[in-house]
């Protein structure tokens, strides 16, 4: 008998898109779980149009806040995760590991 | 300064898609890593169709194979997990790791 429930795990859609999981994990591992737009889209290696589509899906899932600002008469981006978002990175993430502990 | 490659992780798309990720962490879970048809399913809550169209894209991988046999005169199906599939799942399983070493 396994111990896995298999049909709840990973239920959640929106975090089974690699941009969306890779975008979540990124901001979970910053200073106050913060990071500009275009520092993202480097260090993910997204195309701004990606990482444009993916972050607004996010936004609008709560999971994360954007605030446009103007430095140095130029606009700055930045993506904070909300607690909502850090609990549905959280659930998927214990999911794999129940995945990762079952495997002989 | 990050220490995971973001762009590196999970980069395997057809593990990118629950019910495939699911199908393979089941074979690898089970004894010989083989599964009848029936009880994946069944374990995995799904529909018929969605099983055959994933067991397909696995096999087509060479993910893993899949054998038709009759037993009392009923078809038997079973899928077993090829070494190259158990490879894609461990990498795939290994960068999610990686994103959770990485969490603050």
């Amino acid at each position: 008998m396994d111990s896995v429930n298999y049909p709840e795990l990973l239920s959640n859609k929106l975090l089974f898109e690699r941009t969306r999981l890779l975008i979540l994990s990124y901001l979970m591992g910053q200073e106050n779980q913060t990071a500009p737009f275009m520092e993202i889209q480097k260090n993910l290696n997204l195309t701004r149009g990606n990482l444009s589509v993916q972050i607004k899906k996010l936004e609008e899932a709560m999971y994360l806040t954007i605030k446009k600002e103007f430095k140095d008469n130029k606009s700055h981006t930045t993506a904070k995760l909300t607690p909502a978002g850090m609990k549905a990175l959280k659930s998927y993430l214990s999911d794999v590991e129940a995945l990762l502990s079952n495997l002989k």
